[in-house]
């Protein structure tokens, strides 16, 4: 019997089993894990705003394993209608721009005010390197130890679109725990921004003040999406440089064409270091939800998210369904080349690879 | 007799058939049209620079009747060798800036310098009203009676997409006729820009001098797409303005990284009306293909804009196929209405419908 049970409750080979580990009591451990992943039992616990179990849930969403996809799609669906109800905000922002510091002190002031944060992460790096932003938590000492705080690292996947997915129903059951501002960090790489845009109400773009030219080699884009602009580390020597860009950052965004949100996007000074016009960020926010909640762009925004994400998995099934078909990667090189030496068209390309 | 052959050949009831409405004459004379048609006949008048041939395969490229496709596509194919040796425009501009009379004059004067021009354009409201730019040719006097010059108005068609095949398609024909300069004309509605840019090698934008704040209400990306701006209409009282709105494009245009090509966007006064910095605007087109030649950007960009279109199409056709389906239809909308519930996430409604 020792040999048929191979657990870790079996200490040694020659040593009687005790009385505990005895075979009812290996049955009564097994059930009792089996209750411990009961999907509604990890609901009940996550609308309790129990962090352990909200970390198993996105461990279940985040799982590559089949039998793990079926249990995170019930407890997301028995989330559900607990959701919807924080503020997401998206921060971006170049590397060395202190991300990790704001958040850290822009989360411990909203707790001040008696707020629950949560923190998740969109790195399209990570699934390269599979590493991770927010991988370090020491980075937000503060802010880890504050019980009124959670955060999560980037899911890593095989794609963006895959993290996304991810990213997209981790915000869920941290809404449905009772969070009420929910952050999503990223890195400006690729074409993070915009996936994180699409899944947030308000967009925050942190800036460094430099030598003049702020404009110069900003993504394209990204100024675009901003709903505020922070500039960073205005303090000391930086405080006029920053002034300056404040000037000609509002004067770019005045070019824009009027938002559909009726927002006219703002641009402030921080210091995260210092704890400096962090309340004016928040401020500027709960502007922004008062307003667009009056003219109802808020939840018309929310809905078009969601009808974004309904439609690109769709139409990215479709594509990595077509395009990964061996016959048809053979046949794309082909036809590729025919069309570079001038035999085909692309549109009869198109319509032999549609054939096959 | 006269009854079974319905003829416009036979001219009144009662009169007795003359020789030459005889049963063998109407064969040889259907024989005749048979030939007119043939592809290798229209393919060979096509490259002995014949226009009618040209017309007449652009209308088969335009045509809805799925035995003329067969025909367009096996014209194009003939084609194709002796294609892709023009410098392809696009031109671009709201309604009132000029745009008829700016490529009348910038065609004309192509034509001076021995240059055989063709203008096409895409205009997707045409696919909604079924009107077209370009239609109503008294705008373009003299370019019309010049032989050098050949216009055809945009196609309608159902979709942007649709549009977009048949003028890309043209282009091709074009090109096989001997036409050294393509412009593609279109007016900034919807997405035609990105289309234009898509299939051209040069990318103009018309704008006019206002009164300051050139930039306000600019749609965005053109100004990202636009290898030049003409400032048109830059006369008389207007040239001060004008000369001002240059300075202010100029700032705008360099607060964008580098492009790809390495070429740094112009912006040029000009009147069209009275035939002022017509050659110059001509000269920045030149040293663009020198530059972009001599970079081998030219040819990657077209390769490029191939693998665009060919992807594109086939990318359109699997979304077409899939949210046409009636089952889908219905479905989907149902859907919807359960992801505003809170009862399903897009995700889970996705991977729903990917299954029916």
């Amino acid at each position: 019997m020792a040999k048929k049970n191979k657990s870790a409750l079996e200490e040694k080979k020659g040593i009687s089993i005790s009385e505990i580990t005895n075979s009812s009591s290996i049955k009564s451990i097994q059930n009792k894990r089996k209750v411990e992943v009961d999907t509604n039992t990890l609901i009940a616990s996550i609308l309790n705003k129990d962090i352990t179990a909200l970390s198993r849930a996105i461990t279940l969403v985040e799982s590559k394993n089949p039998k793990h996809l079926e249990k995170a799609n019930a407890t997301i669906k028995g989330c559900l209608p607990h959701a919807n109800k924080s503020i997401r905000i998206g921060i971006t922002g170049v590397p060395g721009v202190g991300k990790s510091t704001f958040i850290e002190t822009f989360g411990k002031y909203l707790t001040s005010l008696g707020k629950r944060v949560a923190v998740l992460a969109i790195d399209p790096t990570s699934t390269i390197t599979k590493g991770s932003i927010l991988g370090d938590k020491t980075r937000m000492e503060e802010l880890v130890k504050d019980e009124n705080a959670f955060i999560r690292p980037s899911a890593s996947g095989d794609s963006l679109g895959g993290v996304a997915r991810k990213t997209r129903e981790s915000i869920i059951l941290c809404e449905a725990a009772g969070f009420d501002v929910i952050i999503i960090e990223t890195v400006g790489v690729g074409q993070s921004e915009t996936t994180v845009h699409s899944m947030v109400d308000f967009f925050l773009l942190l800036k460094l003040a430099g030598a003049g030219d702020e404009l110069q080699g900003i993504k394209r884009g990204i100024m675009e999406m901003a709903d505020a602009i922070a500039i960073n580390k205005a303090d000391g020597d930086n405080l006029k440089h920053a002034r300056l860009a404040k000037v000609e950052f509002n004067r770019a965004l005045h070019l824009y064409p009027e938002k559909e949100s009726e927002w006219q996007p703002k641009v402030t000074l921080c210091s995260a270091l210092h704890n400096e016009g962090i309340d004016a960020i928040w401020k500027i926010i709960l502007d922004y939800i008062q307003l667009t909640t009056k003219n109802t762009y808020f939840q018309a925004k929310r809905n078009d998210q969601n009808k974004f994400w309904l439609i690109q998995t769709i139409e990215n099934q479709l594509k990595s369904d077509f395009f990964n078909a061996p016959k048809i990667k053979k046949e794309l090189i082909k036809q590729l080349q025919l069309i570079e030496d001038n035999k085909t068209t692309p549109f009869a390309a198109a319509y032999y690879l549609l054939k096959l």
